[in-house]
């Protein structure tokens, strides 16, 4: 599979913990013999769930044991003051003292990333970390990169950039992209729209894809609807607006799959039809599945931080688990961190110089 | 009906004009005998289209000729420098100068949006006029009325207030929503959560809806996963995200529709499933079928301009006339002016008061 590993995990964070994670983490652990676990959480939680089943995790994984639990509704601010001793909190730690080299959580996101900013530390030149998502796309790719999904509300040019220098680093190794194709998200693709922080990092994101050796194309503004046509693999925007983005898909997602229910079951040539399209529906539902992509990953910090969805079952976390995996042998932090001291330059150089010319919408 | 009306309509914007205009505009006389047409465009290329299927028509509609027309891709600034002589500045005009109760145009949004503040002007204490668009709901009431769809890429707290007020009065309207639910989109539901501005308007909604003559009842915050489960009837954010969540929307609306056409051509049994599932998708299709709500509002100028979809076709483009109709009649323009006078105190109190804390995320 690949090296050995040691991932560090939260297990206690999300609605369905530990079961999720202790079947999760085994689940993976069956097609990966080279990963080491050690969890963090109340033991007698824990132990109940290791059984005949999770037998492969034998002499893989160590309890590290602490009563406190971050709640999903913890306030991040009041979890960094008074977490020190939570469950999320020491599975970041084994992060930063080097025992694993990532760390996965299904907890609650805002806690974990405020107690990543001060236990990881940002990356140099880094301000603002983002978390970045894999979006399903109609493309060759099956998947593009979306950053930032909700790290932070707010985002300048710069932070732009940077997300972008970031993404591209992570499209190489989840999307095999050899050289990503690059946008921002606007609400429209003609260069006089959109907000001026929008407009200037599309002006620096051009000057440095100028450079042969960026590793990255510019492809100019994207809109939202044009995400899942494969137009781009990475696409940054703020992180509120690229919550909201998310969520909208969810929503609307959620709508049409609960009135295709209603429609199968209206009457009996429907509920015939029903059963003739079982399979057809289900090789869509695989195909779309949030819980086979499931993990956002924080970029940007100083070690590696993967968040699994609150509500994934084993399969869900399964999948944030093997994400971390990946990117911990591809050694994202480290590529990161040099292709940003690569950038950094051009994006102070570009962001300093005269910003574009204001909306003329 | 309802009492006699006149319409203006731009009889060249969209992609599908003339011929889904006057198609459309013929639809709605068939069902509707109290409104008139003034025709704005290139009498030429309007006049063909009259046959014996619109005969419906006749005696019912005027063309004012004009042969510039603004294109799809024209800039917004241009346009209004440039395009006096338009259909669709001529539509607008209309408007202004009484001869028509409210215009709709298939057209150029930012070059519309643009023209209509020159030629309808602001209400009285608007700064930022707003496209309210109705998104489909499971909810009791069918639809949902989110606003600004991309009027603007800004909106400060003030903004957000009056957003709220004008989208009370369409829901009352529209949604038959005597007491309308407010709420803000934001990226989580707690009160800590969010940009500035977004914390602020809730808070000045907050204040607003405590006196028993508001009209409305303020929920707080939404995620945008939560506007098709109908929980708020009146859903407001700045242009930039709401436009963003829409055509996110759109876009895996599109994807799953894609994919499911797909999964239904894939083998025999599919095809057969197909075939019974017909009538299924066909009662899904038409009860999220975008063709049927179409239209997005001007909110927050001193006269009524409706907005249809550029790819609309007739039946599309009959909705949006249908709705500048039901708008029209319901006196909004006059009742928006209303509620914003007696509310702008409220609103102006309440910004000016200390900020609420700072994000503590």
């Amino acid at each position: 599979m690949g090296h050995e590993i040691t991932l560090s995990i939260d297990a206690m964070g999300g609605d369905n913990a530990p079961a999720s994670v202790i079947n999760g983490i085994a689940a993976l652990a069956r097609v990966d013999p080279d990963i080491r676990f050690l969890l963090h959480g109340r033991a007698e939680e824990i132990e109940p769930h290791f059984t005949k089943r999770t037998r492969v995790l034998e002499g893989r994984y160590e309890i590290r044991h602490t009563d406190d639990v971050i709640e999903m509704d913890a306030k991040p601010a009041v979890a960094v003051r008074r977490g020190r001793a939570s469950s999320l909190w020491r599975a970041l730690e084994s992060v930063r003292d080097g025992e694993a080299s990532a760390m996965v959580s299904a907890g609650n996101t805002g806690a974990m990333m405020a107690m990543a900013l001060f236990c990881l530390r940002r990356a140099n030149g880094v301000d603002r970390p983002a978390i970045a998502a894999l979006w399903p796309t109609r493309g060759q790719r099956e998947h593009c990169i979306v950053l930032d999904m909700g790290a932070d509300v707010r985002a300048d040019a710069a932070d732009l950039a940077k997300y972008a220098v970031m993404g591209t680093e992570y499209a190489r190794i989840a999307l095999g992209a050899d050289r990503p194709r690059v946008a921002v998200l606007n609400v429209g693709v003609e260069e006089t729209k959109g907000r001026p922080e929008v407009k200037e990092a599309a002006e620096i994101l051009r000057e440095m894809a100028k450079r042969d050796d960026s590793g990255f194309e510019f492809t100019g503004f994207i809109e939202a609807n044009a995400i899942p046509t494969g137009a781009a693999d990475v696409i940054v925007t703020d992180g509120f607006t690229g919550n909201v983005a998310l969520k909208s898909a969810e929503g609307i997602a959620q709508f049409i799959s609960g009135h295709l229910r209603g429609a199968f079951e209206h009457d009996w040539t429907s509920r015939l039809a029903a059963l003739f399209a079982i399979g057809s529906l289900r090789r869509l539902k695989r195909r779309i599945d949030p819980r086979r992509v499931n993990g956002g990953v924080f970029l940007g910090l100083d070690g590696l931080a993967v968040k699994s969805h609150g509500s994934a079952d084993a399969t869900g976390f399964s999948a944030a688990v093997e994400l971390a995996a990946t990117m911990s042998r591809a050694d994202v932090i480290n590529r990161i961190a040099g292709q940003l001291e690569f950038s950094l330059d051009s994006i102070k150089a570009a962001s300093d110089s005269p910003a574009p010319a204001e909306d003329d919408q």
